[in-house]
């Protein structure tokens, strides 16, 4: 579709309905969602503990691009893009690792943990390394938490920074550890996935470990009586009890989405875990279990859910037009021991079954919207969230 | 290509020659195929024996597109559109069920055996169930054939109807059952595999075990004295000698062919199978061997083999541009049981092993078509039905 | 891309830098390397001595075409189009075979050793077998190694003939042998491959196998002492010292490209093997090792390294936008035999391990080139001949 078409498509897409086949299949849109919001917005790229030494570094990668995340000699972090300045071949190609001197397996050129290129021999005499270093894009810390930005010159970070440290400060983020990761490779459009990540409509029929300790999963969880109780509660137990929205059309800047709120847990359940007890040791200040559970966001696809004894960050990236990946970190507190203080097993349990049931979901969808009969259905009132992120999505692509 | 020059493409097709490379390669002729032959032509479904009980269904599925056949408490059939109408999930992810709700896999909206919308909570208070049931397309059944048509206004069934359940009533079809069923992957386009059933040039040379039985492995079987015999026979034993071409160019309606012809076996084979003797009870009246076999179509891309002990009914159907289906049922008589009145393996293998080597030799056939050195031959005297579905062919998909 | 869009894209490449990335992603530049490139030069198709016997054929495959080498009756050799003149199946579906007469697997069409159509039934009184023979392509033959040329006119092979018979005379190619043949798929576009093969810039830091014997690994290997001492030796050992470089814009015809130099090893190695030592008989007249090896080349993807024991001729050809092939073959002397006068693993040993390191190489750059932040880099003084290449590669595609 050319950029006119695109308008078109968009300015006749109804509100509070499912989008039309063409968002999850065109080329072009595709296009689009790279340039516009991918390659514009703070992404979610990892957490500082597993980068701990000097010359550590893993890979952030999206729709073929790859991004080295490094901590230098003087332990700043850097993002430096994966392509050799020479004729471009890929430099890191593991997923993780630790060098000094980051070494094309090409021709050898080699370039420091800032990214400054230090080795190319036979460039000839006119050869100017300094102009040469491997491209560096944007790097963010929140509490340890690592935020890129491909753009030249993105929204700024400090909003974020200043609302998210004051509500996440309980949790001591900057001395969490992450105790597992794990990538769920999706064969659908990445928005399919995000849609399925915004709306709880789904919950109660498809997740059936969810449902039996999240409110979330019933309409109007956050107007209850449980709600009163662990606004109360959670206070006792150092929680921040902040509403916070700041996110999608009501996002300080574009790409640099956060939110933050509490909600109650049923009774008997006190985390998100096979039998609703803890699972691991409470994480930094907190000092009990307050019934509840607290949703943040930070940028457009990057979703977190924190219990009192755990983190699970989700991030959504495409892989390729009919392709996305969902990545989930699980943060535990930092002195948190494996086997001793932690089952890894019972930790990860809600969230892998819960995603892998949300792949199962999310690829029937994705057979689905791509028949030519495929009309876009209403959304329930359990899905104005989705609808938030749909209606902000069509304006972030839309053509001038 | 644009519409003009696939007008071009087709004026300029030499009569009575194998096609140019474009329209086996060319992506905006595909969907041309798609929609201009496949969403409007009677397509063969499955038989009624398949869903003996109410809430029993199989998927009936396309380049893409899937369609539920049900049979309701009414006993009615119907095909659904498999599309869930609120976000387009596929529904029914089995090939084949017995469900007296169908309901969606992701929001768990259920809907009836006839495709009405049953539930769907939290849906607002103008939400209208009414009008969301599930999209529903044309069925017609033929003495216990189903068949479909994606079109809103089809070509009347009657005339298929009328003059083939005369042909077809010895056969007693609404009381067989379906012995076998498979599915043949080809990775051709779909008019190769088409091209490749419609002649019996390549039966001598390919299908040594398909020769030695039929005589249409030699050209002008049909005036023969053979035939004169068989003529004879067959009236005896209860089989109709009518001679129906309403096919292609020829048809009453568009994508609403039949036709119907009796032709002789060679002696010492009474039907299909390895030894040339029966692999199954005699069906419906059929009173005896006749030492002949029936060709019979309905619809463009439906072809079947109606031996004294079996049918075999081929259907070709597009997967993509560049791969097809061959789906095969093997009918046999209704009160036949499988290890006492016949042996599977017996009955399925000449047309399985004829397949076979068909997906074989078309694969080389689209190898070759591929070429930028491939220039279309003319078409010999044997290839004439094959002339007669692709004269028709192009003028189907001919833009206005 | 269009052709006034490729036109722009070549006029702004930068001279002696990598090219830009659309020269690696973009369908329409593809389609004009394989007409204006592939379909024009003169390509290595194998040895003679792979079909010593008449009726022996092998197949030829780039880019979806496949060409049939085969020898005739009368001992000459042709190469014809593997693809039937009636509905255009592939005819020869194996890699190499024997057949006194091509018999196309479908219909049975049967061509003679030289293309003619000897058989073709039901065909009609006005058919004209004479003009239905399979469409053949020029072939040359130097030394016995086998050229072929899909282009209607090619440019004249003489000068190759005569130059190259010349300095390949004392290797006595006619009567060598194939010791072993290998395809390996590399999945990046062909010309990453062809680059990877014309700069030794990679050399020291990717293959220390390669580089521990053979000079080209450090710069100006030619202007040493080392050369000087081996252009003595090479004339005593029956050696020519001939300097040919007229290859790419050099080239005496489009796609007739040839070249021929000697150049030193390092001391201690006399062939390229994993302990320097020879690993086969002396090939032709050669009566030492003189510490030299040899750089030949004929046409523009297929070089070749001729050691005083063994020749090891590369070709590169794409498989589609985004894979390449590399078949290496491996000569000894006509009447070495395996087992006795050479041992296979040791003979191989060095390209074998060299092209595997290659393979990952490329595919490695492939991800590079293909990111949105991908920059053409300048090219080292050791890479002046990839821009030989590039730098005629661009020419020869661009649009009128």
């Amino acid at each position: 579709m050319d950029k006119q078409a695109i308008s078109a498509l968009i300015n006749s897409q109804k509100e509070q309905f499912a989008l039309d086949q063409k968002f999850y299949t065109d080329a072009n849109i595709y296009e689009r969602d790279i340039t516009e919001i991918f390659l514009k917005s703070w992404l979610y790229a990892g957490h500082i503990s597993e980068i701990p030494n000097s010359g550590d570094w893993f890979l952030f990668e999206l729709d073929g691009e790859s991004v080295i995340i490094i901590r230098s000699k003087d332990d700043s972090i850097h993002a430096l893009l994966n392509v050799c300045r020479h004729r471009g071949s890929k430099i890191c190609l593991q997923q993780k690792g630790c060098d000094q001197i980051l070494v094309c397996p090409y021709h050898a050129w080699g370039y420091g943990t800032d990214g400054n290129l230090l080795a190319a021999p036979h460039m000839g005499e006119n050869f100017d390394k300094s102009a040469m270093g491997l491209k560096k894009i944007h790097l963010e810390i929140l509490d340890g938490l690592i935020y890129i930005n491909f753009a030249e010159q993105p929204s700024s970070f400090s909003p974020i920074q200043t609302a998210m440290s004051d509500c996440l400060e309980p949790y001591d983020l900057t001395n969490a550890k992450v105790a597992h990761r794990k990538s769920y490779l999706i064969n659908g459009n990445w928005k399919l996935s995000v849609e399925n990540y915004t709306e709880c409509y789904h919950c109660a029929p498809s997740h059936p470990e969810y449902s039996r300790g999240h409110s979330l999963a019933k309409p109007n969880a956050r107007s209850t009586d449980l709600m009163k109780e662990v606004l109360i509660k959670s206070t006792q137990c150092g929680l921040k009890n902040n509403f916070l929205d700041r996110y999608f059309q009501n996002a300080e800047g574009f790409g640099a989405d956060y939110g933050y709120e509490r909600y109650p847990m049923w009774r008997g359940h006190v985390t998100g875990s096979e039998d609703g007890q803890g699972v691991a040791p409470l994480m930094g200040s907190i000092s009990g279990y307050d019934g509840g559970t607290t949703d943040f966001q930070i940028g457009p696809v990057c979703f977190a859910l924190a219990y009192c004894d755990y983190i699970v960050i989700y991030r959504f990236t495409p892989i390729s037009l009919t392709q996305s990946e969902c990545d989930i970190t699980w943060l535990v507190n930092g002195d948190a021991v494996e086997g001793k203080d932690y089952d890894l097993k019972r930790l990860i349990w809600l969230w892998d079954v819960t995603t892998i049931a949300d792949k199962r979901i999310i690829e029937s969808n994705a057979l689905g919207v791509n028949s030519r009969f495929y009309e876009p259905g209403p959304l329930s009132t359990m899905e104005y969230f989705t609808w938030t992120f749909l209606s902000w999505y069509i304006e972030a692509i839309k053509p001038d």
